[in-house]
């Protein structure tokens, strides 16, 4: 029995408040349990100056915490004046992640900015990042298909990750929180397309080291909630669901 | 008729979220129209070494964007690694006006941290800061007297805050909107506390100037601003707001 | 009885030393008791990007304090790496101030910086650079025009800056020195134009709060202030203040 | 046939340079083909402060590149005056990749720091980081247990590091140089203990996704090649390696 | 004959204005020639960290230059969040310059702070800083003997500086301005004591190189300068320039 | 007797390591007895923004130390996200002795970047990256002509750097290590060209003075060291030795 009384395969509950802000071409709040994220897409009509004149676009993101997400008070990375090593590899991760699944000869010379702010965090704010960028993703390309920005879908597979780890009684779990996160002995994040496919695969051992066996138990899982999550993307975006399914199959 | 229907006199709708998020003593979503800001109040059991061993506290307020809380996306401070003229003003401003009403003798040697986070904007977020942040300490302080931290009521009065502001067509105005508040001659910002004392007022001519007899009919705006808001902040705070009446009766 | 033997109603002695430095397009040395400020204007011939283009000009100023200008050493903010929140509120202040007076179109493509360096500070250190800096710009725009650069008398009335405040014994007094200013309840600074119109008003209550009717003492003794400012800036702009009455006279 | 003539599951050639700087308690010039790193551990006599007085020591690292030992010449990061994401991210995987071997209770209240400066880069940079430093920490371990300040030796296991990737026509390889890593689909950082345990695994899509399939057929690789890299430092640390077998057995 | 009609071994007119700021310890506006630099010492009643518990004291400088000092507005150090390069040269220069004639024993611990603010530059401004900074330093010593802080007279030997270079056409000049220098091929500055010692020695060729026999001359040169300086030095400590001339001769 | 044993006229066993680094266009490790420095040259084809246009070139230097290049650990500029200011006056010195004898003109519009990182300290770092750099630069600038990018051979001159000091018991000494450095009364950086003609000259009195005689004392060592440095500079460059002495005779 789980800490918060969920089987070890089982996701906690995940919702995805869409056009939670008003401004953003996409706008969504994802909960997975008491972790909660404002991913925003945004649409800017140019490109890095590296990539200026080659007809294709690009994809970024950034992340970051209120200081109160935590249930200690963290100091603002404004106020320190630079940005920590763990954000950066955050958002990098992000950034990298949804970059797999965007076709960005597709969108043209656009940049989408991707902003995700954890107003609450209970564990897995990374992977919940991923998984409700990809929802404002959908949301900001299906707005610039309307204002004729963007002429054919671009984007080329579901996208959702989510975390795994051991716990030295229960063994492996799936989607951790904050708890069973600081009591884990190994930590693995794992992003997957729709299609079973990996698109990053990040696990760290702790403090202890894990062996080639536990790692097929730990994506054995990873696979069942990524299943659940996509499911539940296809669910929220209704009608751009079915668009990007036709793109899937080529129709 | 104002941008959006309201007339001259009239507040933009009003809503106080409370324990908006769980982690912090105080939290609330306050909404001014579309306006809205996360008003976080933390409290820390120590203070800045300027006060060691004085045995009075500290009340100290962080604010800031998210990046598509506006039209246009705006650069993270954190990425530019400084914060900005505008948001240190605003900051030092919620601070103050903040440490007017709290005792600082009564919390002990505690800091109180209040974060203001925009996460949409539409005029007045300086404002709803205050609102909203008066609140959420109004919650934290009851909270920790629940915990035995706090003997006594450390708060003096309600304080709440509201722009005013000249248009050359329609005159005075409460409670600006962006629209409003791009076009507007005369910006003004006013603090006050339950009892129509001032607090803070800061009044800038953008391209014009104003006049004393202008000066007053925007102080009279704001008077029935600060009287609609604490109205409502009585009504969110419910048996706090007794226990606050009861502490201004010196009962 | 004042501390330093003033009435409640008197300025300090105020003194202008204009061409203080030999390079700058306008400079003025202002002593206001024993608060010295280094008020220089540079008038440079290009705008900020966001103005290209436009045929208009632009007005910015700086503010810094030398780190022995106060009775303890203060860090130098190029040492600290940062600008602190107090310069940053006071730049944009004395910038936004002058903007009020500048008429920008007839400067054309230029941009006028103003440098307030405070080389000892006695209180009133942002309401004595506001004073000079008028001075200085006043300078520039006469050596703007006589150089041909300038077709049209630019500045649209005269201004000037007082600070009052509310001692819990001695009540209203104009013009604080420091030692008045630490102790002042009520803090507030007015900028007004010689017309007696508001440019800029900002008031504070320190510990205490103020009402209306201490409100209205205070601007009847900041009139008062700026009135004797103005007149003394008239007085050291000789023929300038002449031409600058008839532009304002609309001859 | 791979660019530099070798087979898919053969390593470059591998040299350790021991004791090549004269002031760190241990240094090694690591080289894989042409990645040449300097790897320097230092032993510092106290930890930081949130591990104060807890009778254990702290491991962590720095990696850093000199402007030219690449192709195109690199701005230092100190004259951005940041570090980028990428080191911060690769400096955080070298702390937590040791900090897994070492027995932080061992060293007592000691810091070891590990700077890693790679002074020509030819791919793999990180992993040969990896693999060297373990070389360092060793050393300095040593040279402790001689100075008398640590007691027991505190290694628990041989660490190393390496680098597989997918090419889309040759398939799976080993230990890729730049040219391979430019172009490869999939690269994949494995570290290891001697004894096969997984310590970290990080696995990226740099514009394909990859299956299951292909996951445990570079798993099989990076095993061969992390076997062959511990063989090698086995040979170089000579009589301490046999020491560290000893404690491997539980001797 | 020069551009400002002096001989080639004249210097400009030097003048020093004692107490020019009334807040420091030591307060001198150094004027030489149309160079003007506010030379302000400030006594600090502790050492930094590595000095503490040693007895003996510290002296170190800053240096700055206000933007309109020069011909061209320089951007704030304090703007662009960092020192130049130049600013620390010379303000290790002057701290150095200084260390060298100062009794840090005598001083207890405490540390002097030199603050040098070039408030109009045209040529020479770290030299005149250190010559100005010299009476600086004796004004604040002698304040804090009679304060009781210091018992004995803590200054070994006058000290002062001025520089010297090689013009294409006219030959080695003493105590070049603006227009010279920017011309000169060799640029030499020279700190020096009362009696005729060198403190610091820094020549540079420009764009030409210099031989043993010009820089003979140049030391010739700078020698007689440095007389003339230490005259006028002696001239306006009056008094306290007796009390050092005591102590040089050990009376 | 010195420290190591060496006569107070004897430069320690200095060395140079062609190509050390594979990707520079010059690269050289310079050995004096334990300083160890690489110099890599790298020639970019543009040239900084004040340059544009002009059909010269420019050249600059960054100096950099491993952290454990010194006794005891130093903390990375990068992680203190400033360059100190020391590091900052040897790389001005280095790039200024430079561009002494090297004809900006002959290299058309492109960049030298010296960069000269330190890998192991004793002493003499920056004399000895002078001493490498120049051979750096010169290899450099033959690969440049080889590849038909220059067409003249461009250095006027040998250039080479050498310390020398006094010591209060041994007296002047040449070529100081870390220990002599430590304890030098006087230090002194001296950089000449091949022609016994100075091209910079940095005399400090760390705690005492020095006198002219003194000077020269250490002016006759510099050139006995600068001699021997040229001499093994000829050697090492071989071939490109020859080239440039018929550049020098105007061959």
């Amino acid at each position: 029995m789980r800490v918060d009384g969920r089987g070890v395969t089982e996701l906690r509950e995940v919702t995805f408040e869409t056009n939670y802000v008003k401004h953003p071409e996409g706008s969504v709040l994802i909960s997975m349990g008491d972790t909660k994220v404002i991913c925003n897409a945004t649409v800017e009509d140019r490109v890095p100056p590296f990539l200026r004149g080659q007809g294709k676009g690009w994809i970024t993101a950034e992340y970051a915490m209120l200081p109160r997400a935590t249930e200690q008070r963290n100091i603002r990375e404004s106020s320190k004046g630079k940005v920590a090593g763990r954000t950066m590899e955050i958002q990098r991760l992000i950034g990298r992640a949804l970059r797999t699944v965007l076709d960005l000869e597709k969108i043209g010379e656009r940049t989408v900015w991707i902003d995700c702010d954890v107003i609450q965090a209970d564990g897995g704010t990374r992977t919940a990042s991923i998984t409700g960028a990809f929802v404002a993703l959908a949301l900001a390309m299906e707005k610039s298909i309307k204002a004729g920005k963007i002429k054919e879908w671009p984007i080329k597979d579901y996208l959702a990750a989510v975390s795994v780890g051991v716990d030295s009684e229960k063994g492996a779990l799936l989607d951790l929180c904050y708890l069973e996160d600081a009591a884990a002995e190994v930590d693995m994040n794992v992003v997957m397309t729709g299609n079973h496919q990996f698109v990053e695969l990040q696990g760290t051992g702790e403090e202890a080291t894990f062996s080639r066996e536990q790692l097929n138990i730990l994506l054995d899982l990873a696979e069942l909630g990524i299943d659940a999550l996509v499911a539940k993307q296809k669910e929220v975006l209704g009608p751009i669901a079915e668009k990007m399914n036709q793109g899937l199959k080529g129709e």
